[in-house]
């Protein structure tokens, strides 16, 4: 019988501006379309991240992986690279894109997906607000 | 390549008075099924409502949708219909219907499906207390 | 010299129905006083209750009082009493008072200072919505 | 048309000692593998747990299954045998496992599956920090 | 006798970017000092505010005052003025002081003090982070 | 004009064993008093600590003191020698203390007073549980 599958969740915050805007397009555009987050000066955000991962439970230890490791690996790529950071500046991990919760929701999932073996990456959800969240669960 | 599917959730409450019962039993039945929720003069919940909307990353906006367009689907068409109401008979869309969370939750995805466009509703999260919820994901 | 003065709190909750209403006052003025408050079906609110009581620690137990007391006695007064009911006619301590979060955090107030000794009452924290909460410590 | 399926869930927390050790290793592998968390004097932890079932609405009541149900069902059969107890010697049903979060949330299941009718048990989500949890749904 | 005192508190949030900076020192100072903190590109926080009033309570009303009044007054003129801004640059009342936490909540105080009657502000809370904030209760 | 004082809170989290027993009692008077709290194998806690430290605000950098320090002594001298350990047995500054949530709290003022300067430790809050907590606030 095989040993059964777990997923484990760990939490972490960072604060950092944004702005949201599309280079392709004019400043006409990008005003009507995100509106006062398109203030050109910046807003920003204490960000709420949970990273979820699954694995079968290792015999050995009882778990599917060490909650250290992921929580390191959390830190280190992620929270040391956007804490008290400017996004649409500073991280070279969204260097290219507009930083929308949906898209560095995504960007971290590409930094982390193949750092967090043996386990395996199931879900990066990204508060923004309290009241506002973005969840990616990878590629279909 | 097709663009990334995300989720995106935005949180509201509201403030409203129930009974649980069922107007096709008689009151012994009610009481015993229904217990201290039958109170016949009602009691009430802070409502928390979590409404999660899917759909690809539009690349122009790198957004699902508009997070204030969700809002505002929800304030409009569920915070103002229950906020400070007697969800037994002042509510429009739970007319004929015992309200229990499970109740609550369907209706509200029925009246919140075909708003949230171009976004797909996957799920209505409706708490009742500080440890009870109920979670809708649609008819299967 | 002298134990030192610890304040301890304990978290309940109760669900509830009321409708803000002056009884000495007309329908209009009621209306337009209260505003939605006021619908005559009336609305409801999960309350949270944080209730703190203050002593000297007991070189004893290390503790000022039993927390499994405050415990009982918040559950039997309040809780059992608040609980699936309508403030506005089902609570006798609630009697004769519209129960606004102000007035139902006095009463609290009343029947908990009498009860929880040898601690002395010193907060009695009344929280209506996720951002509206009253907080009472007593006659001056 | 069949009923609509919703899921219930119910929050509890339980106060609790343990020690990471696998009692088939050597003291310095269970040093080396569970670090502080091997301390033999133990630590502990105040175990969040949210217990969700799910099942058809039940047309006559208009929900799932009875919350207070599932409530007493959590309560009687894993907070009584939890709460102020030591994981690793006092609970049954954790007997010769190694009490991680991600075994605690298997033998929950264990132990709740059987319980639930006429509800169906999907997932059991143990809260060991504010910032790490384990969720569990079942054998595949 | 008179009438009983509450104090009535609500909660706001806003999204908003800042930059630790002391103009009247040089570049070396402020990197030292503020260190992450003083990144030229900025970085920002999602705010919650609560704003504590008290007062008597009012024999017509119950309520001391009006908690949407309350509510009012705190979006006009502390979310509206904040809300996706950059605090260095595009809010009035922070004109010439450098963001803190500290100065940004004596700030608020000074904005809301005037506005609140009949209630009268006793206390500005402002949380930077899940783990950070900074309380003022004004001029001693 | 002297600077206005402010209040900064720091929280942070360790996970401890503990078992409520006056050592100068016989087993018999524990475990009455203690009751289930006495468990002789201990049980655990996830404690919330929020320490509270007051001052002027520095008219050069705009803060009572740096954030970042009082997290430091808090991580120094109290999450690390408590988190992941036994209370009644592995915390130097915890010796000959029957660890309740009320001596915890002094304890932890007692090494934190003196470490917080330029700021003046005015608060240390300690959570037990959801539910539970003790707030110290110096000697009379």
């Amino acid at each position: 019988m095989s040993e059964p599958t777990v997923r484990i969740t760990t939490h972490a915050h960072f604060s950092a501006a944004h702005r949201l805007h599309n280079d392709a397009k004019d400043a006409e555009w990008n005003r009507r379309v995100f509106d006062k987050c398109n203030n050109p000066h910046s807003h920003g955000h204490t960000y709420g991240l949970d990273v979820t991962v699954e694995g079968p439970v290792d015999p050995l230890t009882g778990w599917v992986m060490d909650f250290g490791v992921v929580k390191r690996v959390v830190n280190e790529r992620i929270v040391r690279a956007c804490d008290r950071k400017n996004l649409n500046v500073d991280v070279p991990f969204l260097a290219g894109v507009n930083p929308t919760a949906e898209n560095i929701a995504i960007r971290i999932w590409d930094v982390l997906q193949p750092a967090v073996s043996p386990g395996r990456l199931v879900k990066v959800e990204l508060h923004e607000t309290e009241r506002n969240k973005a969840v990616y669960t990878g590629p279909t």
